[in-house]
């Protein structure tokens, strides 16, 4: 009955799973925040998208589950941050609306920007126990993206929820990702796109 | 190269688009209410999720360009809420990431309960000129779910963003349905989920 517009199919571009092999295990916040920051440049470099990534680990064997980048104007869904992409692939990958089901390990998302509003709300609905952040807000904002109605008692909610929040992992190097791409024209997509710069 | 976890297959029920025809017209707020309200309603009694519904219209013609329905639980999928849903298929069918983009008319998000904060963030990036609410975030916390970090001061960053917010359309109604949901022993799908109610 459904026409094929009441479908959505949604996916990553191929070489993430290349360039972030789920299965494989990563040390430390140093070595994950690495390979996210990576996949944000690549998604940059390759016209994929938005300068962002995000991925989800287990914390105790540093396993990945999930990596996502940003996909809002390659698949035209301003859903499709890097997080909602990370969390919605790891929810599909272990079979569960919550990675803090019963049989599941503990989980963890690593991001290379702090969460706008709406994916701060989906972290809290995850199931992570731990959100990992490299830029700020600040450095989103000062790029033209607007981050939306978080403010520091967001913080306190979702940390009295059982999250445990790091920041300032690899800052300098995932903002110089969102300088970069800024500086090539990327399309700033808030509900009022900013035309690309020119060149 | 992706394997077939990297792709997400994501649909609203067949019955949805049938009970709420795509290019259809619905007068004011009441009559797109109602429509809103029973597709929520039929999720539940069908079993096919949460008790919230949710639709983006034209705001001129009234025409309805997509509906959701809570599928968190049916698809295992923490980000599917009913206005994710419906603002993701609203995009696809216009084909943009924005319902501002230039040669779109304005649209409006119709749901049966305040948005979560994950959901006004996607409203916020949705490009919807207004939101129409039924239930209220009380309500939905009274019979358990968890509305995240959302404040008074998350409504003046939305409306200062020019989207008109218009409350209790059919308040009564909807939060029937969350009650006789909650009655139902449906599960109160929060990272933490509760388990069903007995009886």
């Amino acid at each position: 009955m459904s026409a094929p517009e009441s479908t959505l199919v949604l996916d990553v571009p191929a070489w993430v799973d290349v360039e972030a092999p789920p299965g494989h295990r990563y040390r430390e916040d140093d070595e994950k925040m690495a390979l996210v920051i990576r996949l944000s440049s690549e998604n940059v470099s390759r016209g994929a998208g938005g300068p962002f990534a995000a991925a989800v680990f287990e914390i105790g064997s540093g396993r990945l589950v999930a990596a996502g980048v940003n996909s809002v104007v390659r698949l035209q869904n301003c859903v499709l941050h890097a997080e909602t992409m990370a969390i919605m692939l790891a929810q599909r990958r272990v079979g569960s609306f919550s990675l803090r089901a019963p049989a599941l390990p503990a989980h963890e998302l690593v991001t290379s920007c702090e969460p706008c509003a709406m994916c701060l709300g989906a972290t809290l609905y995850s199931g992570v126990r731990r959100l990992v952040i490299a830029a700020t807000r600040d450095d989103a904002t000062a790029v033209g993206f607007d981050e939306g109605p978080v403010f520091p008692q967001s913080y306190t909610y979702v940390a009295d929820r059982g999250i445990e929040i790091v920041w300032n992992v690899k800052r300098a190097e995932a903002t110089r990702v969102l300088r970069a791409y800024r500086e090539g024209g990327g399309v700033i997509y808030n509900a009022d796109p900013t035309p690309p710069a020119i060149g």
